[in-house]
């Protein structure tokens, strides 16, 4: 009969967290720090023969969703066939390299802001279909989601559709596209239909203990759009119409002390039909790989202005724990 | 010492999740559809040698509490006498088949709109006695409990008394009977108190292959009750007295290749003492059980309006995957 | 590479949780009771070979932060050398005997007033140099923190140091000093930095089955205080000067059949400048330990007043279970 005993396999707790320290340059001079968490998860995997697989994680950090914990990923994968398994449930949105990397496994503390700002929702509900692994030519997903992120229900018959491509033409390259359409109810009453339109581009080259990987997005947002998110901030829903892009490239040189330098360029053009609002954001970051589940990142943010410097920098310090 | 050591028997973590996808026909035609969740459960259990054992469970799921995670069944048990186990700490409610089958066994996705209306609150923090086993010819159950549910504490002395019987008079039938009384301090001022009285009977037979279940509940309340649930709908507090009851009848059929087919009617009269009230909801299912631990359902809810018919159908899939 | 495997030490799930039955007698003779949760936490903990380990626990009780869940403690450990382990996160703040003890460790169900009042935030964010154990002369803890406790950031420059030092001048006998000293922006605009400031004092003496702690705290605080928390209390702030002291002294003696009868005795003066202001509380408690994971314990509560004895008394029965 079964339905209590335990699968064969057992269920494997997991998770990570990451203390942090933060030190922000204020214009003002009212410099501030604070000892914070950045993210803090735990989470349940397994497999129960001979074809299913369950992973189910928790945010549970104070400084995400107003310190409530909430459910993130949570999807169940029928995996009879390599090239088609099959996702339900809620899981990251398959656009965007940098977003598709693991949380503890980012090689700078924050995310760029082209992705933080366009890759929203960074995860959705809905159904996945994936093939492919690392050792294959090629490797994708598509997903059908509500487009409404993990709060919300759809509330209109519209779906979003997202699909990414990886190709692995040489041992040492992995070249991406991304791509992800969806259609949702005006947010202004009876206006017409918001639409939402991004395209993805990426690579990451290693070759021994260097590594170099660069990220183009654009995203084209009719009726209306969110911003906020990089480098620090709050999201933030807009009415009208927005054109908007920007990418990074980063290098990292991983040493035999276990000590990896970073740097990360990047930009991002909050509107492409302005002038004079792009922003740039060079990250230098230092890590240091205590073992294979313990790292130390220190990260010093440089926020350029176009206009005239002002004093926006931040240093960062974080302790990355997985078990 | 020892109060340090794990207990001998160790930890088990369990739990289970059901993404779904729901379907909503609407009157206006503006139907809508949605991924969600229902249930995200995640939790431990364990025996203390000898006669201890604990049972601690989170739901977890965005769309209960307004997506925050809560405390569900938390109890630890006596067990040294079989005939008299007793739990102190939160658990459900001892009344109603339904309400007691666990929510991942359920042979539709929504329970029967009689249960989620009458046997509110589904948990209930106290101390309760139960003995007797499936193979025995009697089990029972009794509570005393706040009332008050999982996020109140008890503002009065008054406690709800709840009780539950089944009986096994043959291998393939089970007879159940419930009762509950509860008092609490009027929800208007100066009133004297409200009072809540159910009374309840069910019977499972079951040969083979093919089940049939049936329940009737009957509530009466004085001085205040609450409304919704069932069918999809939300809770209310009113102030009157009511009387209200309801039943369901629900056949089913697993074949051997394991698929199962199932069709509930139910009727729930929302206030005994008015006419053309009464609800009427068939639910066409079926389940696939893809193996002990994960199955798929479909379910379709058609409701019946007296009046005039409105396009208030709701088609659900449903998968469940328990760890 | 290895970032995914798990560590080879193994996650160990562990928690405990608290249901308890509270008598409130009213002034008014509307006495009140309740079943509810006190404490209800679930968490994991680990080593990662070889300098490493980790603890992470949520606190999920309906009775704790508005019944929404929240990371309690959560800190990763550098633990090469004994004399001066190394955690960084959110953990207890080390000052005081009662505040260390841990929380299914407490002889009496509450933990004194003037632990409640002035060892707050009970937990803070921050890093914590440790070294010493229960066999050495000396242990010792000092942290520097935010002093905001869980659930904010810091919003200046300034942090919190705080330092609790033991000593073990003989195998029956304990002696602790603690001290705190914070700093932070004015509640009121414009007007100088607030600043806490805390001295405390405390013995533990053991022989045989007999026990007895003594605590004495002192705290002024410039600018702002908090009060509320020992005896069934809210927190609450408020603007301006402020010096308060109090004390505890427990007894308890734990007999062949695991029964320990407990004693304590203290009092609280919530502003040392006012006369007629000091509360006195007496415990009688008595615990039980089933086995060593789950104990009951029964406590009366006597609240005097100065001026006119009114019925403020409290009773409460509570379960522990430790897995």
């Amino acid at each position: 009969q079964g339905c209590d005993e335990p699968s064969t396999e057992g269920v494997n707790v997991f998770g990570f967290f990451q203390p942090r320290f933060e030190y922000n340059q204020m214009d003002t001079n009212d410099d501030t720090n604070t000892f914070d968490f950045n993210r803090a998860r735990i989470g349940v995997m397994g497999i129960i023969p001979y074809d299913i697989s369950y992973y189910m994680v928790l945010e549970t950090s104070p400084s995400k969703n107003d310190g409530t914990p909430y459910l993130l990923d949570a999807f169940v994968t029928y995996s009879r066939y390599d090239f088609a398994k099959i996702s339900v449930g809620s899981f990251k949105s398959p656009i965007s390299l940098e977003l598709n990397t693991p949380c503890h496994k980012l090689h700078t503390i924050n995310r760029s802001k082209v992705v933080m700002q366009l890759a929203t929702p960074d995860r959705d509900r809905g159904i996945m279909i994936l093939g492919g692994a690392d050792t294959t030519l090629f490797q994708y997903r598509v997903a059908i989601t509500n487009g409404t992120g993990l709060f919300e229900n759809d509330n209109n018959k519209y779906k979003d559709y997202a699909a990414r491509i990886v190709m692995n033409p040489h041992k040492n390259l992995k070249i991406g596209v991304s791509y992800k359409y969806g259609k949702s109810a005006s947010k202004v009453e009876g206006a017409s239909d918001d639409e939402r339109t991004r395209y993805g581009a990426d690579f990451q080259y290693k070759k021994g203990a260097f590594m170099l990987q660069g990220e183009y997005l654009y995203g084209k947002d009719v009726g209306s759009y969110t911003t906020g998110g990089g480098c620090g901030e709050e999201l933030e829903l807009h009415t009208g119409d927005v054109k908007r892009d920007g990418m990074f490239l980063m290098a990292m040189y991983r040493t035999q002390s276990n000590l990896q330098p970073v740097v990360k360029f990047e930009y991002f053009d909050s509107d492409k039909d302005l002038d004079d609002n792009t922003e740039y954001c060079t990250t230098y970051g230092l890590n240091y790989f205590i073992n294979d589940w313990t790292k130390i990142q220190a990260n010093y943010i440089y926020r350029a202005e176009r206009a005239h410097e002002i004093d926006n920098d931040i240093f960062m310090l974080q302790v990355t724990v997985k078990f």
